[in-house]
Order: structure tokens, then sequence, then C-alpha cells
């Protein structure tokens, strides 16, 4: 998986959406940042996480866990506790949280096609991977 | 609701996350990915969508609507089909797109308690919107 992505297995799991707003001035955010994020990685459960800040101080960060349990546990880690507190205190002007469960996805640039329902469909067509994109998805 | 956010209704909804790493150079990017977003917010059970690029080119994208039909025909819009095979052939070196069903959603950076249930407990302490974070949430 290419830097930046984070390498999910099939659905379902969880996506913690959180997009927020920088205030104007470090405070002290980009080391806490830094290691919130490294400390989610560490966390029972997560499976990942992909953030981006962009010049203007949005930023959008998704964070994936396997369940409610574990992002329940993440809320309240207590270093977290305290990111969170500084967070609302100093760090952003907005953030809009979001718990999503990730029903399906997928990943590219190759061309897609879903690779189960082919190989499905012909045997004799053996499915090529670097042909399409992959295709992960689990039928609800 | 501050620039840069969607303004979601209650949940349950759906997010699609696109994350992608963009190829060198613009070749026609810039312009079109301004126009996919703007056409996304235009279509039936589009309900917004954030947006952020960072300098190192990795991006993620959230688009929220209303249901799994939504999802499809925006997915199927000619323009968009158009944009989404240049963004395999150009534009992007790899990309993950995940579907997922948003269940609850919070927002800041209000101190947070739960607006509804701080209402419902009692009626002669009334809710402040100002005091704490928006809670929007619908029990599945």
């Amino acid at each position: 998986m290419p830097a930046g992505f984070a390498s999910t297995p099939e659905p379902p799991y969880y996506a913690v959406i959180f997009t927020s707003q920088r205030t104007a001035g470090d405070h002290g955010y980009e080391a806490t940042a830094q290691a919130m994020f490294e400390l989610a990685l560490k966390q029972p459960g997560c499976l990942g996480a992909e953030s981006v800040r962009g010049d203007n101080g949005l930023g959008i960060t998704v964070a994936y866990f396997t369940d409610e349990p574990a992002i329940r546990a993440w809320k309240q880690n207590s270093e977290h506790l305290v990111a969170q507190r500084l967070g609302k205190e100093r760090w952003y002007s907005h953030y809009e949280l979001r718990v999503a469960k990730v029903e399906r996805a997928y990943s590219g640039p190759e061309l897609s096609r879903p690779t189960r329902q082919s190989a499905k469909g012909s045997a004799r067509n053996p499915v090529v991977a670097s042909d399409r994109a992959s295709f992960r998805n689990r039928q609800q």
C-alpha cells in the first residue's frame, strides 16, 4: 500500500471521519497531532488512518476501526482525552466528527471491474490482478 | 456552517470516502476536480462534500449522500464517468474508495454533551446551544 493510505481489510469495518478547521498559530498542535496519529495506530482494533490538511487549515482525518468497542476505547484513551480537550479549547475553530460503517471498498487506479464477480463468471478467463482495480466487497 | 464543511442532516446517511495520491503535473486535473465537486453537489441526494489536498499530493474527499441509489446515480453520471476514466489514466497513482453508512455525528468545538439527552433530562435547565457541541444521533 502506498504511503499515506490505510491498508484496510475487507468490509465491514468502521470509519471515524474527522473534518476540522485549525485556528491560527500552532499552540502545540503539530506535535500532539502527530503523537495522536501514532497512538491511534497502536490501539487495539485500529486498522489504519489517513490524514490530510490543506494550506487553508481545513483537514480531514479518517481512522478505521474493527468495531464500535474499539472506537469507544480510543475515545476514552487518557492521552487522547487530553488532546480532545486541547482541540476544543485551542486548535479547532470548528469540527465535524462522523462515525460510519464501511460497507464496501475499491482501490485503483487500475481500470475497475469487480474481481470477485469476474472470477466467478469464468474459470477459463483468470483474473489478472494488475489489469483492474482490487475490489473488496462483502454482500450484507 | 463554516466554509469547507458539509452541512449534513441527522444520520443515517452515506459517506463516500475517496483518498487519492496525485501524479505529478496538472494534466487538466484542477479544473475538472473543481467542476466535479460542483457537479456532485447538484446531484439529487447529494448532501454535501468536504475535500482537502495536502502539499504532498495526498487528498481526501468525502461526499455525503442520502442513500445508495443516489451514490449509484452519481457514479453513472456521464460527465463523472469521463472524469473517472481520466483519473485512472492520468491523475492518480493510487486511490481508495470506501462507501460507508454514517450512524452518528457530532460537531464542535463547544464542550460536548449530548444536546438531546440533556434536553430530555431537564426541562428547567434548557440547552444553550453555544455551550456545547451539537450532537446529532439517531438510535438505530
